[in-house]
């Protein structure tokens, strides 16, 4: 008892450490991102039985940067001035500088550049959104997913190694599906019309799970999210912004979960 | 035909302003403001006959930091760490180096820092929400509305003064009306309770309405739209939060808008 009071103590003097958040990547997605991650805070604070006030949040920046689109770019990996790494790498830089330790990426299909901003800026840590989903998905005892994704992100195959890694099958849509999610992505979300996405992406998720076997669809675009809930579709749904949101709340709350240990 | 496709190729190059959010307060409502701030772009895109892409939006910047309660500084203005001047000026100072040449701050009753802000960088321009909900109210012709916000707000009477200049009577709830307010925003949003929330504001608004006359409520404290919509109330509500992103957009396109004047 009196241990705990010491130990609660500790933790309501810890500060937690500042962290960062890369968005632009939709602009729209970088905000629900935002949302999602206080959400994070939120409950993690009451885990900790940390008062909850604004005062207990951990210090957070958002950048929403202008960014080349990252499909694009892993259609022609040729250097010139539609490659989003330099947008990446300075946006990254400039966290670094306000004084995040730990920074998340909050757009999928650009985790391809993770190993570049990673090993660039070694002094932070910069959280992998896939990783975490799929070191999840194998403690949930999940099998088969379908993945759900921009044709960059099923080209770089980061949802599938991932997976693969940890036992999990992942299950991906033929051409014209994958070209059906594209629409949804562009004509839809990031043109503001939220409901040809919303068909776009619950047809494709219907033909992954009834089709091909899928217990689990993954949202692997922070797009998808915007316009597809499970009231749609019928399926189960796991939105990697949600997961990573977890993960970066984790970091933040370090100093002070370390003191309650 | 000739002179607006060429003013439409001028403001297609035109690169639009970076902007700042001053946010943290509470984290919930800084979120909140991103996404109507970037809601308020994709609107702006549109009707500047824009591209709506990612690439389009302007570069922003939100700072998430803890910032000493708002309203407690007000009722004791002696200098001390509860003071929430220092934190507001070296988030803004921030903003500044990131390259933000408007700042928006997400909270209404930090309005009370507004002068200081504006005193102290002078190469910036610190939005006013308050100011931009009294001109857009002159606009719609209204002349009674009904005020919900902090004890601070009220104290400082922020919406009061702007209101009076352009000739709107502004009705505030009597104290036990403000506490119910103050146990709305502190126990219900800002502790995670939404329905307690819910119901203090509802009955707050529904009295200044039928009471009092108010023909507008005005949710005067960032907290309060998150918790409360014009579904519960059956009143029209104006959410400032909205204004002011609005307001940061015109700002941020404005070298967008010049070329097609």
């Amino acid at each position: 008892m009196a241990a705990a009071a010491h130990a609660m103590d500790g933790a309501a003097h810890a500060v937690p450490h500042t962290v960062g958040i890369l968005g632009g990547m939709g602009p729209a997605a970088g905000a629900d991102f935002v949302r999602l991650f206080v959400q994070s805070c939120t409950e993690r604070l009451q885990a900790l039985h940390l008062p909850v006030h604004d005062q207990g949040y951990p210090e957070h920046w958002l950048a929403q940067v202008p960014v080349p689109d990252r499909t694009a770019a892993l259609q022609d990996r040729s250097p010139g001035a539609h490659q989003p790494g330099d947008a990446l790498l300075q946006a990254t830089g400039r966290l670094a500088a306000l004084g995040a330790r730990s920074v998340a990426i909050a757009c999928n299909t650009a985790h391809a550049w993770h190993g570049l901003l990673q090993e660039r800026f070694p002094q932070i840590t910069v959280l992998h959104a896939v990783r975490e989903v799929a070191a999840l998905l194998r403690l949930q005892g999940v099998q088969r997913v379908g993945l759900l994704a921009t044709q960059g992100t099923y080209r770089a195959g980061l949802y599938r190694t991932e997976l693969q890694r940890e036992g999990i099958e992942c299950l991906e849509p033929p051409e014209a599906g994958r070209e059906r999610l594209m629409q949804g992505i562009y004509e839809g979300v990031k043109a503001g019309d939220l409901e040809l996405a919303r068909r776009c992406f619950a047809e494709v998720a219907q033909s992954l799970h009834s089709g091909a076997g899928a217990q689990v669809i993954v949202m692997g675009c922070t797009e998808i999210p915007l316009a597809l809930g499970e009231a749609d579709v019928g399926i189960a749904l796991l939105n990697p912004a949600r997961v990573l949101a977890d993960a970066l709340a984790r970091e933040a709350y370090a100093p002070c979960a370390a003191g309650i240990r």
